[in-house]
């Protein structure tokens, strides 16, 4: 007897494309949406692997996405590459601009790639960790409706805005893949809450007063809580800035919801770096890396960004993913409307 | 009758660049050290102002900075400049690979300059604010002796380690600038408080087993703090592997201390990026930024990061600077022996 939810990413990535597909999103830009889910599942990040193919659909059926849009490139300056993402998905306008990213900073040392007109990039670590495949270092950036406020303001301004920074193991993968958010918690875990009518930590977030609150459902009417206070804030700002003035994207103050099928496309941005390490280093990059993973990892039970991922993955590329059976039973009943 | 701890602007670069000097520093390296100084004052970061001129003046004497070195320049790549700040001061090396980075960045879209062999480079938003006044985005990292340890781990591998962002204004100056350590407090506190035999508060370090600890002796034993848990071991893990790793410097686990007068020069590194705003926003920016920074200062006691600074600048400018009597009788003890 097999288990109907474990599932092979090969199976995973044809599941989403076909929901995706069905639901209006052409084939050029379901594919790389349908890799990222299978490669998103087997880093064992759950959240954002099949649980959105939903939530991809119900956007393309409403047009907060377009499924059938056509990225456009450009390159505004010799190191710059900008990308239109034309209210479509994202990922097949991140991969349109890696093509052209890619051999750039190899070639220039350090290449710049801006998106605009986009929408909610998964799981930001997926994109970064491609440029380490190539055996760059990338960092990215990725902006969200606002839900933080600023030091000494209670009203949101900036999103809870993650970066990445991938650096490249020189054999195909990265050795350090850090990918974290500005803010103590993920929004999604509060409205979890909210929708289960369960308290939350007081950390986690504040009230519409700026004071901290357990009611999810106030919280969600006041801002998120930024991890190590105005630090966070000091993030969430970096990455504002990088992946929406520096892109021209909307900023979060002006974006529409990623959940829920009202406002239109959110039409923010994304930006990358990617660099040669073996340019700037003059060749040490590789020693020096290797050292410092070293020197961390010889603590006993210390870890490393990414070693997380790195598990999972290896475990789901031998046995499969068990996925979450309500995401399948939602995305079959799509499939079967 | 006049305060003679009230200082002009140019009269304390002039008393840093008489002592730093006499202690051996060439004039030209002697130069941008004494007029960072003097911005540090001016932006009230007293901690990193005239304080440290008397550590920089023993540092030239002991040889753990060569005050005559000459920084080099290379460009490894189209877009990229490395320099070797052959042991001495960082402040002229980075002055020097500024020189070329800037129009450099302005032509290229987005340009790199790695520098190794170096030295603490002060308050590394001083630097990165150079670059917002030329009219480009600077995003700087600068990594110190190891201090906080891996998440799991006891043993410190990565250091404070700030990264900075400046946002140009279009007009001169930084609309917006983030400058911050990925610990809770700078280590300069936690040995002050050892000094003076206080305790810390228990989120500040940890002790040798990683535990919390309220005493400061021991804590300097142990491990810093990283603001927000694992999200600060991450980004001081970004910024070591930016500023080593990527520049061939020396990594904070291998580097000497920056205090004291023992184990040479502690060869750490610096990296910046530089990116030309209008190529990358198709002449976006302005008006995004404007929009951001309007909507975080248009609530009430909302600041944003750099106001502070901007602030005390002003005042220091129409009023000059209250400097700390302490470091003012040591420089003046220097300069007389």
């Amino acid at each position: 007897m097999t288990d109907p939810n474990v599932m092979t990413l090969d199976e995973i990535e044809d599941l989403a494309f076909r929901a995706l597909t069905q639901a209006g999103t052409s084939a050029t830009n379901a594919r790389p949406l349908a890799k990222a889910t299978a490669a998103t599942e087997a880093n064992g990040i759950a959240s954002h692997g099949l649980a959105y193919i939903p939530t991809y659909c119900e956007h393309v059926r409403c047009g907060k996405v377009d499924g059938q849009a056509a990225p456009s490139v450009s390159r505004p300056a010799p190191s710059v590459i900008t990308v239109d993402a034309s209210t479509g998905f994202a990922h097949p306008a991140i991969e349109l601009g890696f093509k052209e990213l890619i051999p750039l900073a190899q070639a220039q040392g350090v290449a710049a790639l801006a998106i605009h007109n986009s929408y909610n990039c998964g799981v930001l670590g997926y994109h970064t960790g491609q440029l380490a495949a190539a055996g760059l270092l990338g960092i990215g950036f990725t902006n969200a409706p606002a839900s933080i406020a600023p030091v000494g303001g209670r009203r949101p301004a900036v999103g809870t805005n993650p970066f990445s920074l991938a650096a490249p193991d020189g054999d195909g993968a990265a050795a350090v893949l850090i990918d974290q958010s500005a803010s103590v918690i993920a929004k999604s875990e509060i409205m979890k809450h909210a929708r289960e009518n369960l308290p939350i930590p007081p950390e986690w977030a504040l009230d519409p007063d700026g004071q901290p609150t357990t009611n999810a459902a106030i919280a969600l009417k006041g801002s998120m809580a930024p991890s190590g206070g105005y630090k966070g804030v000091g993030v969430a700002l970096m990455v504002e800035i990088m992946a929406a003035a520096m892109t021209g994207a909307t900023l979060g103050i002006n974006a529409s919801p990623f959940s829920g099928t009202k406002g239109g496309p959110p039409k923010t941005g994304q930006f990358f770096l990617a660099l040669n390490p073996a340019l700037t280093s003059g060749g040490l990059f590789n020693e020096r890396l290797t050292s410092l993973v070293e020197e961390m990892r010889d603590q006993p039970g210390a870890r490393l960004p990414g070693d997380g991922r790195r598990a999972a993955r290896r475990r789901a590329e031998r046995k499969g993913v068990n996925v979450n059976p309500t995401a399948l039973e939602k995305i079959n009943a799509w499939l079967a409307s």
